[in-house]
């Protein structure tokens, strides 16, 4: 190449730059919607990501797919880097499928659909039979105290709070049950536990996730959810037999921690490589679950940033990072590999901006942040109401960027329009179409015009 | 009854609704929504609309049933007056499920889905076999001219803009392809006429609508709908096959008009009982479509209003009417009826109320009124935010209010999140597994509180 055109290329791609960063925030947003919404490559990978590969829990082979699937697609899009960030992951395995049957005297038998909560025990070998005790709370558990309790499957039957306008606000009233109901219900020798499933819809779909055994527990307690519907059948039923019989059967098993891995793929800045943007969403989902809107989505979604700032040609002043995450649903063993790596490296984050709220319409952010910093998202308001963007406010991101809060980064999530969220959360009915494309282009939008308006105006 | 007992109970009853006029708007708001999104009435009612009575397009025996059923759902009510509104509709056959075929000497042959046009002419009997002429407007038809046209079956294959927030937008952009497509192809002496279905879904579910057919017309060409896959596959093929031929046969036929009613039922008002205010959807839906968005969700929505109000033992000040409008499809001629009536009558409407944009979360409202009554609707935001409710624009009603626009009423409709209506609309994919209760539950309490806004402020 001769000197002259490689001076005249260089000074266009400058101009070209600086063009770029001087264009009113109008037209950047419309351009980056106007992409998102007519390309399909993010839905395409989500089909790919849950109709192809599936439901992916951490230690599978699914969830190794996923890790090679997700890089080959970042690497084809050619951003700066793409790189493995390698971790050790829980390895739980669910084994057979469950079995759950009520039997009574009064009403006969029925089949019930349950799934094993996330890191659950198994039963013994034939099961547990036992007598069932329904209860609500941990409250009215401690007053039936052990002498109603010993010996019996113990019932979580609290439904989610339909009035409730946030969903998450229901879930969040709700589970307590699934996470620690095992732990609540060995305090009173309990034989066993069968957890309604957290969700808002009535049907034959048990919803799983994850539950703990605390330390003191002398009874490590094998606990399912039990889909709505049989649950409802289940309080019916005691109602007028409260003799009636349960029995479960599962044969999950925690095998020793399984190698995995993050995957990112980032653009260098152009002015401050050393400063960096991180979008992200996470790779695995339930066993049982494809995985759709959780989280899928977000992957997907995360990875359409690099997509749109390639396609439209921006540049931008720092580090675009996305980081698709193992070991959400589990221990969360990404999101603090993740946090740690960044500490010592003493990586600087401008922002941390996480999806997984489902690929629903967006709705807008919710931020964790200094008050200013707020303030300065809410002033872009304008702009993002075009595209039905209204809700600006102080509250929680998301389990897989919250670690790094020690580091005193900006934490952000995209929230979405929460009604339909736990209908399919965590279960089998998490599926590919129950997204729709447009709602999950928006949401990409959403993000890449958040992350352009940090790049140009910082946080 | 002794006088003293009675002067009590009239003196609590005085008290009672004073104190409930009186309540904070915030608490009305609440009562309101928990109600609605406790109870699955509405739900149900959808259900039943749906899935047993189904397709119901006007002059039906099952759109007969659909007045039959929702004048009982309204008795049972209980409200002051339910009574039908006699009415002439328009009465089109769809006949024989449609057929349609495109064969070429390079690709092969290929059965496409198709339907006919509400309203269509027929083919004749051995149906049309043509060569296909593609054009994207009217204006590359008037190009092409005669010369090109004449003999040909004329294909519009102009999709849904994707970049638009607001789907209505995009189908307001595309549908007079379906309108006028058959009128304008009449012009140029073409032999038949296929539409792209007006959809933002790429699957193959054919969308029908309405079309006309102008006075001035010569041909009255037979016009089907052609879905969106088909209609890609079309465009695919023809590029490198101009001399491809479809066939296309249908057997549809206008028949004389049919009775039919509107169905009405009101709650009258303890102080302006001749003031009222109208909510309202449409009982009709294609003759191929479950109309589970387009409209059940609107009719049971605005059954649902009836339902909160005597459930919560709220006495409205104005007269509170619902309208299911029949024959909002094909000829709006339950619109036209009610607006004859109550011009006839000298009724007073304070405002009118549609919702059939879908049953999914509502958003806002469009206001086609002066800008003092938008202003005081926008006055009451900060209660209706609380449930995402957040957008209050001049706009555009709905169908079936619009005739009212005459007599001076504030029309307004229900907004919802926009992006998968056209997925669904006019379609056989239209079914109840397609609407969120949560989502539909909130347009309810949306309008509810609407009303007892107005009914308490005015407009």
């Amino acid at each position: 190449m001769k000197l002259i055109t490689l001076i005249i290329i260089t000074v266009y791609l400058s101009i070209s730059a600086a063009a770029q960063q001087n264009e009113p925030d109008s037209v950047v947003l419309k351009k980056v919607f106007d992409e998102a919404l007519t390309d399909h490559s993010a839905w395409e990978n989500l089909r790919y990501l849950t109709c192809t590969i599936g439901p992916r829990i951490c230690g599978s082979p699914q969830a190794a797919a996923a890790v090679e699937w997700s890089k080959q697609v970042l690497q084809e899009l050619n951003p700066d880097t793409v790189w493995l960030q390698g971790l050790k992951v829980k390895n739980w395995k669910r084994g057979d499928k469950e079995y759950g049957a009520i039997t009574s005297s009064k009403f006969g038998f029925r089949q019930v659909n349950i799934a094993a909560l996330g890191l659950s025990s198994p039963t013994p070998e034939n099961g547990i039979v036992a007598e069932v005790v329904e209860v609500h709370d941990f409250d009215e558990l401690a007053k039936l105290g052990k002498e109603k309790v010993a010996g019996k499957i113990v019932f979580f039957n609290r439904a989610m709070d339909p009035v409730n306008y946030y969903t998450f606000a229901s879930y969040g009233g709700a589970v307590n049950q699934r996470v620690s109901g095992a732990s609540e219900a060995a305090k009173y020798d309990a034989a066993g536990v069968i957890v309604r499933s957290v969700a808002s819809s009535e049907d034959e779909f048990p919803h799983t996730g994850s539950m703990h055994y605390a330390k003191e527990d002398k009874l490590k307690l094998p606990v399912a959810a039990i889909c709505t519907r049989d649950a409802d059948l289940l309080g019916k039923w005691l109602k007028d037999d409260p003799h009636l019989v349960f029995y479960y059967k599962m044969t999950c098993r925690t095998l020793p921690d399984a190698d995995s891995y993050n995957v990112i793929g980032e653009i260098r800045g152009s002015e401050h490589p050393d400063e960096m943007i991180t979008i992200g969403g996470h790779l695995d989902s339930w066993d049982i679950a494809p995985g759709a809107h959780d989280d899928g989505a977000g992957v997907v979604q995360s990875i359409e940033i690099i997509r749109l700032l390639k396609k439209l040609n921006i540049k931008p002043k720092h580090t675009i990072r996305v980081v698709l995450f193992m070991d959400e649903e589990m221990a969360q063993r990404g999101a603090a590999k993740y946090s740690e790596e960044a500490l010592r490296k003493h990586e600087k984050h401008l922002a941390a901006i996480e999806s997984d709220r489902g690929g629903f319409a967006p709705t807008g952010f919710s931020v964790d942040a200094a008050k200013e910093q707020l303030d300065k998202i809410k002033s872009w308001k304008n702009n993002f109401e075009k595209y039905g963007i209204h809700e600006f406010y102080a509250g929680g991101s998301g389990v897989d960027i919250g670690p790094l809060k020690d580091q005193h980064v900006p934490l952000i999530a995209l929230v979405t329009e929460s009604q339909r969220y736990f209908d399919y959360h965590h279960s089998a009915n998490d599926t590919f179409d129950k997204v729709n494309m447009r709602e999950l282009q928006l949401g990409s939008a959403a993000m890449a015009f958040l992350v352009l308006m940090i790049d140009k105006y910082g946080l």
